[in-house]
């Protein structure tokens, strides 16, 4: 039996691609091979690539004048990446609203001037900093920030209006939401939250920023030499990519990301809408801020959440634990989360709830 | 059908292995769940990367001062990742014998005086230097080599005795033969050769080099990191460790290294056998330097080369092509490659000889 995985990541992958990828798993697109087994250069595999990329580009209305790049070392590569590739000024600003946010200004920090121009960790970063008054410093390379903060379960509904190029980590909602390319100067995203597998890493830049990397940067992080190459400049994570271009039919096939979005918007709405009525769970984060991707909320005591999480778990519905930073639970509702998923969780906390009352 | 699949990366995996992860695709270790669904810190899958160390510390007789890490980017990246983990001194050697060792030694370049003190260019890359001679310089971080040249069909069957430590590129070779660890400062090896899907690379390094990765060195990139987190810092390529982690069994049940050695001994005696005995094949490697791993081979010409690759294929025996730089035929049988699959290839070839005289 299949269980409903509330795993913040790596998380649901849906059922119908891991079927597909199971039946040819020996023999892909009739080659008599396995997709983990053929080159890279092979024009089948090449097609994949090419065919992910365009969906990418379709979905989210990629502008032909940035780069769309599949690559490796998930997002905390890229905190890396982002300064080596932009940090020519030598001067960053970020905006810390949770513990990867902050992981990003701590790496930014090696490679010059990395400012945290705002930070929501005095409140457990259970808010967005208001942005109208964050004091963005003149001739900057670039603003960072998180989109969607897994852990403590916010996000930006608005985006800060920047000088600088906006530079967004959206690993936790990358084609949950309709986004405006435009609006940002690089998105990277590590996909095993909304795309697919561990292990494959996408990149969506400007050309114009990403053509000139620092000396010091290794070639592998280069995002125009990945860009030049198409995303095959070395063997690039074949089984990762070949699950992202599955899921992205699927997710054209759902009518694109405004429909899915939706859908999101509905499975979120049914679960924030019983903790607020419930006099039993409660979700601490600020509601214009709430993540529709990550939902985190506690019963009345540390004891009883852990008797929730057992016996979740015991019901099918796994990986339901918080966070360490935060503890309770946290239920990760991506993409492949179906409404199912959701109104068997809030049925199970109904049940724990009269029994625990 | 399953082909006899020559490629030279990614390559063949055992079919039994893909058997037993196709099996398991959608519901690993009595999960539920896929093992890409499932978190890196579920307690099944933090089970399957120990035991994947575990093996290779086996397999390999790796020290206990060594540590043995899985992580991101492909060798391509470890070309930066070794001067940012050990060039203090800011000076280190390379032996250039192939593409991808020139790749390492261009990067290297970046970071420090990196310098070419042997290299077989001036013949096609079709020999080792002879170590007696090789001009190694003093007081350097490391020398490097690559200990099997893919492309071009040699490898290293001494390694050298250097003052530095020797760090060494076994992407096509590693788990094939046995070594001394000790012999070497650093291991490294993607892992689509030998051992798993496109997408992990191996890092063995004795600690005691590996422990001060210079200022400018990714957090990603930094081995003592992601050995103080058992290849756990982020979220790891879960599903290429798990493929891994099957052929690592699969490699202790058919004897561990020394007997797959024996068998991929074996089975280039077949091939360079029937090719040396042949006047219409040839093999243009220096004998004692021939690689076990990729045997590259030629017709009398390029159109009869052609027609070869055309015909292999149509018959199962497919990705024989040679590498631009090099043309011909390359016949890549790595561990994977079943005896089978080389004789099937040296009875195609047998036909063809006789039909194309």
């Amino acid at each position: 039996m299949r269980t409903y995985n509330f795993s913040a990541g790596p998380s649901m992958l849906p059922t119908d691609v891991l079927e597909e990828a199971q039946r040819d798993l020996l023999n892909f697109a009739g080659t008599g091979m396995s997709v983990t087994e053929i080159s890279h250069r092979n024009k089948a595999f090449e097609e994949i690539v090419n065919e992910g990329e365009g969906l990418l580009r379709e979905l989210l209305h990629v502008p032909d004048d940035y780069l769309v790049i599949f690559v490796q070392g998930g997002a905390s590569q890229q905190f890396a990446a982002v300064p080596l590739n932009l940090m020519h000024k030598g001067r960053a600003d970020y905006l810390v609203t949770g513990n990867f946010a902050k992981k990003a200004y701590e790496e930014g920090k090696i490679y010059g001037d990395a400012c945290c121009v705002a930070s929501s960790q005095d409140k457990t970063y259970s808010y967005i900093p208001d942005l109208a008054t964050v004091p963005f410093r003149e001739d900057t390379d670039y603003v960072h920030i998180c989109a969607n903060n897994t852990i403590f379960g916010t996000r930006y509904t608005q985006f800060p209006k920047t000088k600088a190029p906006l530079v967004a980590d959206m690993s936790s909602d990358i084609l949950s939401r309709e986004i405006d390319v435009n609006q940002f100067g690089v998105i990277y995203a590590g996909a095993q939250k909304n795309l697919a597998p561990a292990g494959v890493t996408l990149v969506i830049a400007k050309r114009s920023l990403a053509h000139d990397p620092l000396p010091a940067c290794p070639t592998m992080l280069k995002w125009n030499v990945q860009d030049e190459n198409k995303s095959l400049y070395n063997t690039p994570p074949c089984f990762p990519i070949y699950i992202a271009t599955l899921v992205l039919r699927r997710l054209k096939r759902l009518g694109g990301i405004k429909a899915v979005n939706e859908i999101n918007e509905y499975k979120a709405g049914i679960l924030y809408d019983f903790i607020d009525d419930s006099s039993f769970y409660r979700n601490d984060v600020v509601k214009k801020d709430r993540s529709i991707m990550n939902v985190p909320f506690v019963t009345p005591s540390a004891e009883l959440d852990a008797k929730f999480v057992k016996e979740a778990a015991q019901a099918g519905l796994v990986s339901l634990k918080g966070h360490r930073l935060v503890g309770g639970m946290r239920a990760s509702i991506y993409n492949a989360m179906p409404v199912e998923g959701v109104r068997a969780l809030v049925d199970f906390m109904k049940k724990f709830e009269r029994e625990n009352q």
